[in-house]
C-alpha cells in the first residue's frame, strides 16, 4: 500500500472541493500545499489523533470512523469561532483493505464536503489503526472565542444536548454504567444514542455566530465539567452548574433514571458540543444566534470567584454523581 | 500519560521559541492555535508520518527519532523554499517512559530551535510508536519552488552528498547491501554514515536561497531517480542522469567501491537533500547562492524531452545497478 493510495483516494473523492476553494493555490502533489490566508485573518490550528480501542471501539464502521476522526477536529476550530479551511491527514492501518478504505473516505469526505474543508497533505502507513488530522481554519484577527475570557457573573451556556455518546457506550458495554445497571432500551432509542456517538456533529455554525457574543468557549470532550474546567483554569475563575438544567436529548431521557443521566451528561464526554460563557445582558442575543444556526441553547450555571466547577443540585446543594469512581471511556 | 504531559514538556523545552514568533498570537492550551500570515506570504503545509521498524529501526536513540520526525517534515518545507514557522506533534507511544521522552524531546526540540519552529499543537496517544507531524512554513506569494516547473535543457542538481544514509542502513543490517557485500568499516566511517541517517539536515537555507533561482525542486527521501522521476512526471519532461557525477562523502567513498556506491546514491534514500533544475545561464549563480548556504552543489544530469528518468554510466550508456531486485527501506 504506497503512500499515495489513500491521498488519491481522498483526492478523487474531495478533490473539487480543493479546486473550488480559491485558497489552496497548490493542492496534493507536491512536497508540500500551498494555500493563501485572507488579509485580516488570523490561521487557527489543531491536532487531535483517534487510535482504535482507545478513542472508538475496535468494530467500529469505517465510515463512522472516517466522519469521526475529522468532526472532533473541526469541533475545536467551531469552539474557537473559526470557519474550517483545510486539513492534514495521516492515516495508520494494519493491513490494505480497499473495501475499508473506501467506506472510511467516504465518511471522511462527506463531514469535509458539508464544510467545504480541503485535504491539502497526508501519508498512509502501514501499522495498528490510528487517524492523526490536523485541521486549519480562519477567524478575523482578534475575534477568535477562547478559554481565557470568562468574567466572574457570566452566564455559562451549552450547545444541543449532553450524555447522549456516553450512553451510547454504556448501552454497547464499552463504559460502566454511572449507577451500575445497564437499561434495557428500544432500537430507535439505541440507534439515537449511538448516532450521537458515531457521528458528532461539530458545531461550526454556532461558533461563527457566537463570535462577538461569547466571551469564552471550549468543546465538550471530555465531559463538560472537565471541559468547563479549562476555562475556570485559563479564565482563574471559579463555576457552577446546575445539573437538573444539563439539556438532554429525547433518547436519553428515554433511556436513563435522572440520577444516571446527571452523570453521564456532566461527566459522559464525547459531546462535541460547545459549552461557552457570556454576559447575562446578551442572554437574549445568544438565544437568538444559536437559533439562527439552528442549534438549542440552555443556561445551565453561571462564573464565580475563585477556582474549580461546582455542579449543584436542584436545590442548590454539592450534586452527588450515583457512585465514585467514574471514568470516562478511553 | 495524559495528553498534556508530552505536550507540556515539549511545551518547557520550546515555549520560549513560541513566545519569541510575533506570530503566534495563542500557543498551547486552548482548543486550537492562532497564528498570524504576513502579507504577502503564502502558507506551506506537509504532514509526514515516522513509524517504528518502517521509517526507522526499533533500537533508534529517542533523541535521534525526535529530530528525525521534524526533520523530514522540514525538508519538505525547504523543497518548496518556504521558511518553517509552526508545528503540530501527534506522538503515539507504546508505554509511559520518562526518560525516553525526555530524550526525545530534546531531539525534536533542538531542531526546532535550529529553524525556530514553534509547536503550536498536538496530541499524546497510547500505541505502538508512531510520530505525525505537519509542519507550517511561509513562502513569499508566487515564488515557492514545485514540481512541474522543469524545462528541457534546465541543469539538473542536488545539494550536499547521496547515499550515506542508506549506506548506514546497510551497515547496520536493516537493509540489504546493492552488490550483496556488506563491506568491514572503519568506527568512524559508521558513526559518520550513520549520523546522516539519523540526524538528516534539511536544506532550508538552500531552498530559501534558490528562490528566484531554481525551477523546480524536490527533496530526496525515496532515492534521487525515484524523486527526480516526481518531477518529470509533474513537468512532463524526462531527465538524464550521469551516475558518475553523484556526489559522495567522504566516509561513503571510504567504504563501498563505486559499483555499490553507485546504487546507493542513486536510489538509496533518506537522503534528504534537495534535487532541483535551473536554466544552464544560471550556473554561477546557482553555485554561489548555495555556498552562501553552506552546502555543496553538484550538477548531476539534465532535463530532456519525453518522460521518465534515464540513468547513464561514465560512457553515456545505461548505467546498470549491481543486481535488480534493489528495494529501499520500507
Amino acid at each position: 500500500m504506497a503512500e499515495f493510495d489513500l491521498i488519491d483516494l481522498v483526492r478523487a473523492r474531495t478533490g473539487a472541493l480543493a479546486a473550488a476553494r480559491g485558497d489552496v493555490a497548490l493542492g496534493i502533489g507536491d512536497d508540500a500545499a500551498l494555500l493563501r490566508v485572507p488579509p485580516g485573518h488570523e490561521l487557527v490550528v489543531t491536532a487531535d489523533t483517534l487510535n482504535a480501542g482507545v478513542h472508538f471501539p475496535r468494530d467500529a464502521a469505517p465510515a463512522d470512523i472516517g466522519w469521526k476522526a475529522l468532526a472532533v477536529n473541526l469541533s475545536d476550530l467551531a469552539s474557537m469561532g473559526a470557519r474550517p479551511a483545510w486539513c492534514t491527514l495521516s492515516l495508520s492501518l494494519p493491513e490494505a483493505d480497499p473495501a475499508w478504505l473506501r467506506a472510511f473516505v467516504d465518511g471522511f469526505a462527506e463531514l469535509a464536503s458539508l464544510h467545504s474543508v480541503a485535504l491539502v497533505g497526508g501519508d498512509t502507513t502501514r501499522g495498528p489503526l490510528s487517524i492523526a488530522v490536523t485541521a486549519m481554519g480562519l477567524v478575523e484577527t482578534g475575534a477568535a472565542l477562547r478559554r481565557d475570557r470568562a468574567r466572574v457573573g457570566d452566564d455559562v451556556w451549552v450547545t444541543g444536548t449532553l450524555g447522549d455518546a456516553a450512553a451510547a457506550l454504556v448501552l454497547g458495554g464499552h463504559m460502566p454504567a454511572p449507577d451500575g445497571r445497564v437499561p434495557t432500551v428500544a432500537a430507535d432509542v439505541t440507534a439515537a444514542l449511538h448516532s450521537r456517538l458515531a457521528r458528532p456533529t461539530p458545531r461550526v455554525e454556532a461558533g461563527r455566530r457566537l463570535l462577538g457574543l461569547a466571551r469564552a468557549c471550549v468543546d465538550v470532550s471530555d465531559g463538560l465539567l472537565a471541559d468547563l474546567g479549562h476555562i475556570c483554569t485559563r479564565s482563574t475563575v471559579g463555576a457552577e452548574i446546575d445539573i437538573a438544567q444539563l439539556p438532554a436529548s429525547p433518547a436519553l431521557a428515554a433511556a436513563f433514571e435522572p440520577s444516571a443521566r446527571h452523570a453521564l451528561q456532566a461527566s459522559g464526554g464525547d459531546d462535541y458540543e460547545l459549552c461557552f460563557t457570556a454576559d447575562p445582558a446578551l442572554r437574549d442575543h445568544v438565544a437568538a444566534a444559536l437559533e439562527l444556526a439552528g442549534v438549542e441553547a440552555s443556561r445551565v450555571g453561571r462564573i464565580v470567584a475563585g477556582s474549580g466547577v461546582r455542579a449543584l443540585d436542584a436545590h442548590g446543594g454539592q450534586w452527588q454523581p450515583p457512585r465514585s469512581g467514574y471514568v470516562h471511556f478511553g
